[in-house]
């Protein structure tokens, strides 16, 4: 059984897990410490129930540590805050984990300046958090990739324009890319709209398109829209 | 006739200023030194031809300084070098020209540091281009349009997919918009594919973009290319 473990249990790590169950993958989440994620009764800051709800109707995803979580599968997903992802892949012990692959679909959204939020200043225009998580983790495979639309969007393409739309990936390992790109296609990407930009520094571009998206999110009012490139 | 003047004689300015003309208007363009610039006999840092060439063969377009060319229409264009178009906005003596209109079609790209180009770090991020322009010549109306592509599509959007992708404007004043919509449709861009972004703060999104823009210029080897948002 193919493993994947997603690191972080917010809305875009549940959408990827439950995304991940249905096509067949034995799927583990990590969080920082997994008795209070499950005794944890909030709701998020984007007002979604908590975590156990979403859990207790998906119970055949696993929830570990970081650590555990990371150490699992050779496939990782970073779908923690980018704010908190570099804490966040140390605590899973990342540096241990030479050869993975790390799909980061992240973005360093700093929330502290009000709406809307802007990058990290130190994670942008000439660094990225792409950039930072390779930097710091450099035996393990970094892919950027589907930080550029909402999560709906990154499991469903064919929700709009009958799936015709750009999907974007960078990484400095090619082998690496080919296997992110061939579980794209199983998301349903078609493969002529998903467009290598080349090494992880492509990451900035993609990053900092956000203050972009969140533009057209508040012209449009409706996260369910992409862009197509068109020539 | 109606009249327009356009800060700036690159390749952009040129462009421009040759669509302007086949509308029917008055064209003036502003520079630093009209003879330093028509003494130049040296190929741009792209390789375009020098400026008096095109003049030459657009003798039309009248040659004044940026203060002469600003005093001289209601409608101004900003296209000038981002990282120089404070200075030469000063230059124009924008600060005496209440209640004109500036479209701000510049990205403050900073190429210092090699290519591809970051953005200029104090005009990125928490701040833009678009809103330092605003800040420092308040009696104007600053609109910022057309800086998210390749200057050829700017003026003739039918040339890639029957027109159909998008152009972005946004500014704080709602009747400088939309004259400028109106200069756009002269321009052949379609109604529904003018998005408009709200206040000048939204520059952030459209010059925030251009690493991505250049990312994607890299990997298709095309700046015949734009993007449509699909829902």
């Amino acid at each position: 059984m193919k493993k994947i473990a997603i690191l972080g249990t917010g809305s875009v790590g549940q959408t990827l897990a439950s995304k991940f169950v249905t096509l067949g993958y034995d799927v583990i989440l990590g969080t920082r410490s997994v008795s209070e994620k499950l005794s944890d009764s909030t709701k998020d800051s984007y007002g979604n129930p908590p975590f156990r709800e979403w859990h207790a109707a998906n119970n055949t995803v696993k929830l570990a540590t970081f650590r555990e979580a990371a150490a699992s599968a050779e496939v990782l997903v970073n779908a923690t805050k980018g704010a908190g992802s570099i804490e966040a892949l140390k605590l899973a012990d990342l540096k241990s984990l030479k050869g993975k692959i790390l799909i980061d679909v992240a973005n360093p959204l700093d929330f502290s300046k009000g709406m809307p939020p802007i990058l990290h200043s130190e994670l942008a225009n000439s660094n990225s958090l792409g950039e930072e998580i390779q930097k710091n983790f450099p035996d393990v495979k970094v892919v950027k990739t589907l930080n550029t639309m909402w999560c709906g969007l990154m499991v469903n393409p064919a929700l709009i324009n009958g799936g015709d739309h750009n999907v974007f990936l960078c990484g400095n390992d090619s082998d690496a890319k080919a296997i992110v790109k061939g579980i794209l296609k199983s998301f349903g990407w078609h493969d002529g709209n998903i467009l290598d930009l080349g090494g992880i520094a492509a990451s900035r571009g993609t990053e900092m398109y956000l203050p972009l998206w969140l533009s057209m999110f508040g012209a449009t009012g409706n996260g369910a829209f992409n862009i197509k490139i068109v020539s």
